[in-house]
């Protein structure tokens, strides 16, 4: 059986990376896969979060992310605050990050994630992941030149499977996503590690042989999306 | 070892359900597992959200969570409008009922879930799904008394999973569940499929046996809680 | 003439109360009249409202009052903030409790009121004002165990009287109230002076006379309530 | 004793009334007691509240209150939405006014009140209470103008009572207002039925006896106030 | 070609002006141009806001406009937050006062201006802007009774001009506002310079000549109410 | 004297024009001036605004404008509404925009324009209506492939002019922004009328002289604009 835009089941679409995209930010990353677009930026500063203790020695990553109205067909609205989907989305994106930064060795700093989506055509959430990280780590770069001061762990990246009429595959697209039975995200790290599974099957449940399945397949395309860009 | 509270790692608290513990609503139940204690409501209406087309000729069941502001020490504030974890857990919980509803039976109705935490021990959210899902199925069978004609395809109850000092342990107290490496909510059906897992290792990541292992605990836990407690 | 519900006009609905409902507040009280039910919790802390001083000697105590959704039929939506209603009805019950207690002797504390009303079925305000006055006591008992030191320099309850056909009648349920030409809200100590007289007549405007028999119905129902309820 | 104004216990500011200040509105009054400043406007529209149903044969009044910046020294911030107080003051205004108004006489007309309190010195409710009595009734007669038709049944006017240092007295003034131990507003009609009695003792609570000679107060001081401006 | 109201085209509205119409504010001005009437009120603090530094030695001043419900007919819905026009509005008054103004001389203090429109027809922004400059001297006189010392640098006033069927005009009323093609918004000082010129051509684009007419007409007409006026 | 980047005085920054950048709506520009970059799309759809008839037979053309939060340094804050600059920025290029559309020939259309701020550095507003004219331009000959049919009567254009040091320059960058005594943006069409002058000198007032320089300036700006880029 062969996929709506002729995929195998196990192939991801086609990544690029245009680093540096602009410049204001400390990294800044244009990234896309197949038709959808993400610009990720990654700004530091020396304020800590209000939730912070004032004197902490440590610091913070937190994520914000939106679709701009123009980034879908029909324009969605304009939003003016995070709604339920794009909150779960922001959370997740700086609870990815933070799995791989040690948040003593960043000092008392914060880094702010901004994901806005220019183009979508699905595997928003985990392109943005993927995006921010690169983003994130230009910026720790930037900051700490030294190797052993850095305060990354480790690399992390992000995808989506999910199984539609039956068949487990990889990386869906926005017409794919519409229609699978069952969507999940995998968040990984470069050693192999999980950061975050979310598997929902509201149009049908699944069972522990498809659960496996997936995990397998989101494995050896993480592991191909961190190899292939350089980014392990 | 043994837990905080004397629990051995795959032991449940002990659950207490109050049927109809409210009257207005067609469904209410006021459930407690250990400390934790949730008032579940089910009201059904004949009006179908916004962006339901206005003829439709099927239904959807949608969730409200809060924690009401005594229910934490010191208190917490009311919460004018759901935050992002609130957020989250009330569209987990709303997946998590539709997933054993066929919408098409129970026309065009909507069912709203109203799930308020009178106190919190941790587990607020999957004690909100079981909850639910007796004030749901109370709703149900009062406006659908045949069985043939009922809506309901299944059960489902919900658990949380972690790990704390390198050991997997089921239903997290709040103690046990600050100090967690890895936190892990499983939704399930009686028959035994996932309906969500969401796992998330934001102090730790975790392996694929780790994983394995965590699904182990959820499944006999949720299977102890729905036959105990005849929900299934 | 016997009311709706067989009582005498000058007759409470049967009073239950529930103390330490839950355990997170310092005070925590489930009380029911008939069919209305309000969960009122007290909680303590020792930060002061933004609006004191900072080095003020004395306290505050402040109340919130919701409605839960399904505590109507049909249900009642979730008020993102206090409506207009709300409003007046948590700033009645903040006044009624504070002109019980000594601020000074109380020290720079707040005290947090919460009145959510579980089932509603008329006289929400009152029972709100009676439980919470209960909470509170339980409250300061545990901080100031000895009554030379306590606050509370009084009791406080509250009870709704009405004209409906003509007639005065006491502590009026949800139809009663709907049908009533005039309605009024009366809270008193338990030394027998007035703290609050809300009266308001928009069917029907009343006069002095009625005005008369209704605080008479009211004065003799709060005495009952406090002394059998030994609150007084 | 003579109070900080020299005023007798017993006696009113001084009125001003100008009619039609404004004319865009229908009704339009500028009135001022003492330094207390309130522009009062009706402005009628043929379209319902949507709480009404839409073909209603009856119709609504409300009122909304807001106190300018510029009223108090020093200045006050300007309200984005009604706060607690404007809400209680707002909610008085409409049920007043409703009270001597037959809404079927009226037909399916909204009057949308406003009050703006141009220069504040106390009394400010009681005085919007008066002067929107006072531009309805221009709005009013400008629609009906033959009196068999006229929806109005009766006039209206408000004041505050108090009891300072003890001795009972009318209509305070802010500084009065500021320092007594009860304080109390009446609303009355011209035929000597109450329309509402809102009486608080925040600083203290008041007896029976007090009550009464506060209504006494209040009763004589709106007569006057009727009267003397050929209101009744 | 005579205009609406007879007026030349180059001819201003009458112009009137009640200094300290209200007490509370150090400058309060009623003022009207025809049917608009506008209240303007300067308020003097010693906080600055939040945006300055806190050990700044100069000051600042600011301005709000609203439109009172009343002021139209039909009534206009009061506007919560400042709306897209109100906004515009606002921040065009704050930028003509304080060209005038030395913010240095000034010292550490704000200067909130209120302007609230009581009455609406065409040229509200405008006669804002002119009663506002008459508050703020007021104000500013107040503070600084030596000449020397004066913050003030110059008068400002504004006015508008447009183009209606092809022929320039000046101070346009509200039915000749929504008719031109043109619409201009000239803030001039005492001295004859330009602070801010805001012309839009919605339904009509304009050339350079027609520009040169509406300019030589509002400098005419802000020295002839300038110098008519005293303020000068 | 030179400038800042080495520009001569009436010199405007380099643009380039990506046009399609972005495929979901019907137009869709990448444009840079210098060092400033914003995405504009122009959204067709078939609903009206709602403050447009129902059986409108002409269209409308509205815009939104935002600063992605990552395109200054520092990072400036994520918009949750238009604050007051980018309420007056998105209703100038709605205004620019719809001054050379026939709303008639256009039809019962919308077309949503959203101008998003990659990277910010002066002269976003002007860049955001030359931009947004090229997107809707494609946008519209979508629709109306013949030219005949086509609502577009003209071309758009916009430029800042200022006066720094005394000196009148062209296309100001962000720090001689933010340094000039004058700032002013123009609009004008391809045919050389304009459609919005708004000229402010809060640090300083300008003369005639001054004005008629700029507006020499800005003249030549954009034809240059609009000729180079083969956009008139």
């Amino acid at each position: 059986m062969s996929r709506i835009d002729g995929r195998l089941p196990n192939q991801l679409r086609p990544i690029i990376i245009q680093q540096d995209f602009t410049k204001r930010a400390a990294g800044s990353v244009l990234i896309s896969a197949g038709e959808t677009v993400v610009l990720c930026t990654a700004s530091v500063s020396d304020e800590l979060p209000r939730c912070m203790p004032k004197d902490s020695t440590s610091g913070w990553i937190t994520a914000e992310y939106r679709m701009l109205p123009g980034s879908t067909s029909p324009r969605s609205q304009r939003a003016d605050k995070p709604d339920g989907r794009a909150t779960e989305i922001q959370r997740l994106i700086g609870r990815s990050l933070r799995a791989v930064v040690d948040m003593e060795k960043l000092g008392a700093k914060t880094v702010n994630i901004d994901c806005d989506v220019l183009q979508a055509d699905g595997g928003t959430r985990t392109l943005s992941i993927t995006g921010s990280y690169i983003a994130l780590r230009t910026a720790i770069n930037k900051i700490f030149p030294a190797p052993k001061t850095s305060p990354l762990n480790d690399s992390v990246a992000a995808i989506s499977v999910g199984i539609l009429n039956g068949i487990p595959i990889l990386d869906l697209c926005y017409e794919e996503d519409s229609k699978a039975e069952v969507d999940m995200n995998i968040v990984m790290t470069g050693s192999g590690k999980f950061v975050e599974i979310q598997g929902t099957g509201e149009k049908s449940t699944f069972t522990q042989y498809e659960l496996n399945q997936m995990l397998t397949l989101a494995r050896e395309g993480i592991e191909k999306l961190l190899n292939d860009n350089s980014l392990a």
